[in-house]
């Protein structure tokens, strides 16, 4: 059996943390690639159990042992972005050359810059951003649909050009559509595309006084979803990225600015052109779909 | 047969304006109170008669006659906001005193500021905001769930107490929870609500760029949601709240300001401190629901 991309359906997959996207994608393999054997690493062996019992993994440990990762194996690193490159290194060192390390962080510049004196890491991992998620975390909110035609980045940089190939055709078989560029690439447009939209959604939430919550509508609802997001997964991301992040800050902070001194100006047919200008590139996305 | 408030349902609704919401409206309406007409008033006559062949309406006109608009008439007028005043001016000239006037404008002050001088029309006008919505318009979206557990505020100012009940009631038949504050609280908290959520969705679109589009996730998608919303409507909102939504603009330019500063020094317990404030508050909106 091979998959649409050519290449065999992973035999083993390895997933280091299982919340909302380790189980998603453990999930998505249980569901996909039935014979594929799943093995979940964590912290707590009470989650990890009860993980398995639903369904997602057929093995878990709360360590990584030199013995306990087989040879062949896709390993999936699905830590908070602060903590895949401590991960990717100590698994290469105890990891024989077969495996290959991907992760499913948001940004992929600063994992490279930590990775590079380490040439063997290098070669075997490859940058990987699956655009999928939610404001909740959990393997409870997992979903073998999450991946299903959404965009996943990978960055082959310095990776074994077999390993890129690999990992894409993984990212494939449980349902993304795969893109490569560079990590500098990858994370300039994610501050535009996801980390200053997290910020929006922050920033919207604070001007909000808390006994006007009850008055909300659609729109604030929706604007600030990514608001309720988990601190300790954001925190390092934004950190992480900070010069392009910072710079679309500016760039928001300047358009708002425009905006207000068109409305305190009472200039409607400025105020009009920017609101036409946005409506037409929002209208661009398809509607309904994930993308 | 009463209403819940104790009132009899409305025999006859007018809808100036058979948009998204007056459409919504007719459509509740026909679906709730089977026994009610409903005419429509509007600018294409087209249009018009496909919303009474879709059985939103029972008779349609594209001008407001003395005769044409039955005595005991709850009349809604549907229109952008810089068009209500004008309309509920020339209703209460050409109808009879036993029928009421209501909208359903996002801004109230500036509407209550054009009648003032018109004490008739200050008597017989009753402001409303149903705080429901999309960012699609034309009636062909209208659902008669559109209110369903919904708020709508009711800003009694100078009506008389009978036309304000009378109006209450009316919301409450199709749905709505009736909140009753005065126009200046309506507005102000409205410009932190909604009016800001739609420049922050407009200053999030702008920064993104065009090719970026196809990777954006369901963060980028929520948050600029409204975006797309219509200009026309928008605008006049916008600039009739100018004072209110220029204080929330400069508020979230300040919080920006802030959480870049935190990114820019690297204060990572700084920002966590900020989005956990911000995810505190947006997790206390139930899940799921409208509300």
């Amino acid at each position: 059996m091979q998959t649409e991309s050519g290449h065999s359906p992973e035999q083993c997959v390895v997933v280091i943390g299982v919340g909302l996207i380790g189980g998603s994608i453990a999930a998505a393999l249980k569901s996909r690639i039935p014979d594929c054997r799943v093995i979940g690493i964590g912290r707590d062996a009470e989650r990890l159990n009860a993980a398995r019992a639903a369904g997602l993994l057929d093995e878990f440990s709360t360590s990584v042992e030199a013995n306990s990762i087989p040879s062949d194996s896709l390993i999936v690193v699905c830590l908070p972005v602060d903590q895949i490159a401590a991960s990717v290194r100590s698994l290469t060192a105890l990891t024989l050359s077969g495996s290959v390390i991907t992760d499913a962080g948001s940004i992929k510049s600063p994992i490279l810059r930590e990775l590079a004196a380490d040439t063997e890491a290098m070669l075997r991992f490859v940058g990987s951003h699956p655009i999928a998620g939610s404001e909740q975390t959990g393997w409870e909110h997992a979903s073998p649909d999450l991946f299903i035609n959404r965009v996943c980045v990978v960055t082959p940089e310095s990776s074994m050009a077999t390993n890129v190939d690999r990992v894409s055709a993984f990212w494939q078989s449980i349902g993304c559509e795969v893109r490569r560029m560079s990590a500098a690439e990858h994370d300039q447009m994610l501050a535009r595309t996801s980390h200053l939209p997290h910020l929006m959604a922050i920033a919207t939430t604070l001007c909000a006084h808390p006994d006007q919550l009850e008055f909300v509508g659609t729109g604030f609802r929706d604007t600030t979803r990514i608001a309720a997001g988990s601190p300790d997964i954001w925190t390092p991301i934004l950190c992480g990225n900070s010069t392009y992040v910072a710079d679309a800050i500016r760039e928001a902070e300047s358009v708002l600015a425009t905006l207000r001194r068109a409305i305190e100006s009472a200039d409607a047919s400025g105020l009009r052109s920017q609101l036409e200008s946005a409506a037409t590139l929002r209208r661009r996305l398809p509607r309904g779909g994930p993308r």
